[in-house]
């Protein structure tokens, strides 16, 4: 059985391109509110999962060792544009820790976004790894290593004592178990590991809701959705969907995408969070899945869910501004 | 019926996205040689048939009357990356009709090749319609209406006669009836018509045949083909596909690739063309299906043939230089 579409780009009267994909919505017990797709097939979060990742800074205490607050926290979870904002702070919290960009294990890449990048091509000769999207989420590691004593070098590594931590909590949190069968590479170099979509979306609704999890991780995982949410810029940043979207209601929404289609996302005050992965691994299509996702669970608040659903349907146009066509969610996704 | 998944992205020893699509090869008689998934249905070729849209430049003796050699031809052909080379011919073309980029109707870009946008930014305030990847059509467009004597303002509308002679030479290309219903509006803002994929591909295989067509018809597709195999750099530029492949084989292999995952490609030697879409649109799927597809014709040279599948199937490195996964086309394309 072929996954659905959900997502159609239009040019003129036609239909030009589809994406298809899977998506869920579960409440903090796990049940099912909505799905589409095959939701127990294994799909690697990437990105998405940060928050996830970035639950041992807070539970060894590294993150008030550190005095980190809301900003840094939310950097620590973000895949960001690689703004001046973005690297100032990943470099500022090294700095707490006595560590600095040399012990990022990210690698550099050039700004995602354009109008970044050509303001980076015109201050630098190259990027560094502090401009890397995942810089902050790597200063998190390197700082939680650091307060507990362990080798920052190789933190990356499989086996590294901080990998084996993250291991423990994804499948905790998911339900899944995490073999080496599962275990793929990030753009960043860490560890990622397939979990069923279900799982995903599981783990989620119970860091938004901490239903059956420990008093610590609950209050761990409370302060890290909302410090995302509070400080949206540090989640992603200029013209990003994560940003926008939890700027429209704050404290309201999380959401956090990953590579190649992934996207999760969370309601606290609702109890909900959804997890989601176009099959084709394409990002225009994922975001508009979870503005439309998030949107059906807001139906009695009409104004957010007109905000979202803008953000699910959009005109197209092209460089004279000519309107020439849309994406547009399926009937799949709001039926 | 879903189409069928014709690439694969994978992570570890997981498949990671999927991409469906359609491809078809035919020959000079409209022979279908081989197909994967709905080749009736309408597709927009976008850019992939520049090569057809820049048939009344040279059938109306404009490219003779003002000197264009091969690399005219290819550039008016194109979609460049804007690189000082591109951006400088498409100048040179409007100054041989005494015009300029003021007469330009394409709009402005950054170029979409990363390095050739880094070498923008430190250059120029913002690129200039000559920028835009377009820029060689639209300067044969309006090569074409000034040898003519037509209007040149105005020259992307549907109604312009130059729109009427290429609308006409579409429909007598690829066999498809051509009405306001296909009709949408394209990156550059001129119209582009969806037609059956089967069509596109005929069209194609007439062109580089010469079956079907009328002597003049059938030495201006030969000449604007021959062109864009001669000067490959001018079809696309660094780093592209288009480019690469065409230069693997000089004077074999025509191919070009169009906006939303399509692709047109030929072998005149052997008497075949292809057509293909990738359902969600993507470019790096498109890519693989046309190396692939061009590979299964040219098992007889395992020079080439190894080569272009090196193009189909490829490892993916993270900025650490680590593999991650491999792109790869499935069995259905290789069967």
């Amino acid at each position: 059985m072929a996954n659905p579409v959900l997502v159609e780009v239009t040019r003129g009267t036609m239909v030009e391109s589809r994406h298809r994909g899977t998506v869920v919505a579960v409440d903090g017990a796990g049940k099912v509110l909505f799905s589409a797709g095959a939701i127990d097939h294994l799909v690697f979060p990437r990105s998405a999962c940060k928050a996830m990742q970035a639950l041992p800074l807070v539970e060894s205490g590294a993150a008030d060792h550190y005095g980190f607050g809301d900003r840094e926290l939310a950097l620590a979870c973000s895949s960001h544009n690689g703004e001046p904002e973005h690297a100032d702070l990943a470099d500022a919290m090294l700095a707490r820790a006595g560590r600095s960009v040399e012990d990022l294990e990210c690698g550099a890449h050039w700004s995602f976004q354009q109008e970044t990048l050509i303001r980076q091509a015109r201050a630098m000769d190259k990027p560094t790894a502090l401009h890397n999207n995942c810089s902050g989420k790597h200063a998190g590691f390197v700082c939680t290593c650091a307060h507990a004593g362990e080798p920052v070098a190789g933190y990356v590594g499989y086996d590294h004592p901080l990998q084996r931590e993250i291991r423990a909590t994804m499948e905790s949190l998911t339900g899944a178990l995490i073999t080496h069968d599962v275990c793929g590479v990030d753009g960043c170099s860490i560890p990622t590991y397939a979990v069923p979509l279900q799982g995903l979306a599981h783990g989620f609704a119970k860091m938004a809701t901490g239903e059956g999890l420990a008093p610590e991780r609950a209050k761990a995982a409370r302060r890290l959705m909302a410090a995302c949410m509070a400080e949206p810029f540090y989640v992603a940043g200029t013209r990003r969907l994560c940003t926008e979207i939890m700027a429209l209601a704050p404290g309201r929404i999380f959401a956090k995408t990953g590579a190649e289609g992934v996207f999760c996302a969370a309601l606290p005050q609702e109890g909900i969070a959804i997890a989601l992965k176009c099959e084709d691994g394409t990002t225009r299509a994922a975001e508009a899945m979870v503005a439309a996702t998030l949107a059906r669970f807001l139906r009695h608040d009409d104004t957010l869910f007109a905000a979202l659903m803008a953000k699910a349907n959009h005109t197209m146009r092209n460089w004279n501004g000519i309107a020439v066509g849309d994406v547009r969610v399926t009937q799949a996704l709001m039926d």
